[in-house]
C-alpha cells in the first residue's frame, strides 16, 4: 500500500522545531539517519537512507535525502520533491552536500544536528572525521522527530485505525470458527491469528504474535510453543497488524470452558485496572499519573508484585514508540497521541491476565480503536 | 522452536578473542547490548536484555545477562547457566554489576568494552556517568561478536538449511497449483509465497518479500504492489524464511510466457555471472575477488552499469551480516560462513533479472543450500 502522507508538511515542522531549540542545540540543519523518520519524513522506506532538513525556510529548497543504487528508481517515485544523492554511505555523503550548498552561498561553516540516541558511537566517529574536513561542527540532539511523530496526522490515524481493525475481525474470525479451542497448540493458533490478519490486508505482522496459555499465561511476553491449549487455562493473545506502515496492538485473555475462581479474581481486577487506566488517558495528563491510575486498581486489590511493567506505549510507525506510559515517565499525554494501556497481572507458575487497547488520546474520552469487547468470556 | 544451541561455548570463544585484541582495546571484560549478539550468547530472545562476558577465565562465572521484569521467567528459561539481573535499564545495570565483582574480589578499576557499533551517542553518554562514578573505564569495541557469528556451528547451518528448504518448498508449490500468472497481483503472489513458507514450518519471513513483475523488476527492492503480472512480464522473485532465529535468502526471476530476446539475453549473462561467483567462492578467498569474478562477466557483456550492488552478504541470525561480499570490502572469506551469491541486472523501465543462492563456504566448492532450479524458465 503506497499512501500519500503529508511529508512536506512534517518537514517544515520539523524546521520549525529546530528554530526553537535551546541555543546550545541551535543547528543549521539536522542530518536524519534513523530510518523510521527518514521514512516519516520522506516517504523513502528503502532499508538505507538518510534525509536532511535545513532549519533556515530559505534552505529548505536545498532539502536532500541520500540512499544507494538499489534505490534509485524507488527513491525518485517516494521522494519526487527531494533532491537525491545516490551513495552508500549515506550520512557523510549528505554532509558533504550541506557543506557544497554553505560553500556555494557563500556562507561556509556548518551546525549539523545529528541524532544522539540512533546513530552509533562508531558512525559518529566516521562522520566526524569528514565534519573535521569539512569545517562542520556536529551537535547531538535527542529525539527530535520522535517528539514529531507523538502527535498523529489524520492520515497516520486512519492507517492505524485500519490496522486496528483487521485484528478486532481477525480475531473475531478465528473465534466463530472454533480456532481457539483445547488440543490446538499455540503455534497453530497464532499462525491462523496471523493468516486471518494477511487475509483481512495487513502488510505484516506488528509483532511476534503472542498466544500464551495456562502457565505460560503468566509470562507477560511468552513466545508461542507446541503445547496444546488444555480445559481451564487461560489463554493470552497479543497481537496487531500493519498497515501502511502503521501498527496495531491489541490483548484479549479468555478462559477455556470452565474457569477457576483466582481466574475471573484476576481478571476482574485487570478489567478495572485497564477501565481506570483509559479514563485517565486525557490531553495533557501527567504520564505518571495516568499509570499511577491503573497500577492502584491492582496494588489496592493486593497483587501489585505480580504487575511488571509499564501500562503503555505510543505506536505509530514503530509498535513502541513514545510516549511512554509507566510510573518512572516524564512529560505530559499530548493531544492526538496513539498509545497501548495494557496493565496485567502474572501469577508464576498459575497463569496470567492482560488486557490491552489501542486509543487516540484527546482533549475528552479517548477514541477506542481497538473494538473487541473487554468482558470476561469463556470459549 | 526452542533449539539448544551451545551458547557456553560461544562465550569461551568470545574471551579468547577477548585476550587476543591488540594492547589498545584489551579489556576485562565486554558489554554486550546487541540484541541480536545477546541472542547468539545466551539464547535469549526478549527485546530488552544485555549480557556482560569476561576475558579471563577465571571470572567466567560471573558472566551475566540482564533484562526487564516482563522477562524474569523467560530468561530463566532460556540462559538458565547465566546470572540473571532484573532492571530496565540494562548496560548501566551490568556495569554495576561488574564492578560489583571486581570490588568483592578485591580487584577495583575495570577495562569494559562496548559494542561502538551498535550503542548510540545518547546510550554511551548515559552508561559513562555511570562508568564515571564506579571507576569504570569504556572501551568502544567494534563488531567483536559479529566476527564471531560469521562462521556457523553445526546447530546454525542445520537451521539456514531448514529455512532455505521450506523456501525452495514454498516455491515450488506455488509454481505447481498456477500461483504465478497473468492477471494475478504482486501482492497476492507475496502472499501466497509466504502462506506456503508459513504452511511449511517458517516462524516468520525473513525480510519483506519481493514480487516484481514487469518494469518493477528493475527495481533491486521493489515492494510488491496491485498492478497484475502479463504476458512476457519477467517476475523476480525475492524472498526467504526464519527457522529457530536463522533466515535464508533466494531470488529467483521466471518469464511469464513468450520471452523477448532482450530478457534471455540478460537472463543468461546474470545466469553466468552467478556461476561465476559461486566458483570463487571458496575459503580464504579474497572477498573484493569474488565480487569481481561476477561482476566482470556481466560488466564484459557491456552491462556493468546496471548492475548497481554488491554480490552478497552473509545470513544467520540477520538477513544481511557480515561478511559483505562487494567490489569495495576488504578480507577474506572464512571456511563455515554462510553467505549469498546474487548478481543482477536492472534495465530502467524494462526489466530486470537476479539470481540468488544461499550457500555455506567450504575449502572446495560451496554447499548450496537453496537448490530451485536456476535455468531460463517460462511459466
Amino acid at each position: 500500500m503506497q499512501q500519500n502522507y503529508p511529508t512536506a508538511e512534517r518537514r517544515a515542522r520539523l524546521t520549525e522545531v529546530l528554530t526553537q531549540l535551546p541555543e546550545s542545540e541551535r543547528v543549521d540543519a539536522i542530518l536524519v539517519s534513523n530510518l523510521v523518520n527518514v521514512r516519516y519524513l520522506t516517504g523513502f522506506t528503502g532499508s538505507n537512507g538518510s534525509v536532511i532538513v535545513w532549519s533556515d525556510v530559505a534552505d529548505r529548497g536545498d532539502d536532500a535525502v541520500a540512499t544507494d543504487g538499489r534505490y534509485t528508481a524507488q527513491i525518485g517515485e517516494q521522494a519526487p520533491d527531494l533532491l537525491a544523492v545516490i551513495d552508500r554511505d549515506t550520512p557523510p555523503a549528505l554532509l558533504s552536500f550541506a557543506a557544497d550548498v554553505r560553500a556555494t552561498a557563500g556562507a561556509p561553516g556548518l551546525r549539523l544536528g545529528v541524532e544522539a540516541h540512533t546513530m552509533t558511537i562508531a558512525g559518529f566517529a566516521a562522520l566526524r572525521t569528514v565534519a573535521d574536513e569539512r569545517g562542520v561542527e556536529l551537535v547531538p540532539l535527542t529525539d527530535t522527530v520522535e517528539r514529531l511523530r507523538e502527535v498523529k496526522d489524520a492520515g497516520e490515524v486512519d492507517s492505524i485505525t485500519s490496522a486496528c481493525a483487521i485484528a478486532d475481525d481477525a480475531l473475531a474470525a478465528l473465534i466463530d470458527r472454533g480456532g481457539i479451542a483445547p488440543g490446538r497448540t499455540e503455534r497453530e493458533v497464532a499462525r491462523d491469528l496471523e493468516w486471518e490478519m494477511f487475509a483481512r490486508g495487513a502488510d505484516a505482522i506488528a509483532f511476534e504474535t503472542i498466544v500464551a496459555a495456562g502457565a505460560n499465561s503468566a509470562i507477560p511476553h511468552h513466545r508461542p510453543t507446541d503445547a496444546a491449549l488444555q480445559v481451564s487455562d487461560l489463554v493470552k493473545m497479543d497481537f496487531g497488524a500493519v498497515r501502511g506502515g502503521y501498527h496495531s496492538d491489541m490483548t484479549r485473555t479468555f478462559v477455556l470452558g470452565e474457569p477457576h475462581d483466582w481466574q475471573r479474581e484476576i481478571y476482574d481486577i485487570v478489567e478495572a485496572a485497564q477501565r481506570a487506566g483509559r479514563e485517565a488517558l486525557i490531553a495533557g495528563a501527567d504520564l505518571a499519573a495516568v499509570d499511577a491510575a491503573a497500577r492502584t486498581v491492582i496494588a489496592d486489590a493486593g497483587y501489585g508484585q505480580y504487575y511488571v511493567h509499564g501500562l503503555g506505549h505510543g505506536v505509530g510507525l514503530q509498535i513502541h514508540e513514545r510516549p511512554g506510559i509507566g510510573a518512572a515517565a516524564s512529560g505530559t499525554l499530548p493531544d492526538g497521541a496513539t498509545v497501548t494501556v495494557e496493565p496485567g497481572i502474572y501469577l508464576p507458575g498459575r497463569g496470567g491476565v492482560r488486557i490491552e487497547d489501542t486509543l487516540v488520546v484527546t482533549d475528552a474520552r479517548p477514541r477506542l480503536l481497538t473494538t473487541t469487547p473487554k468482558a470476561f468470556r469463556v470459549l
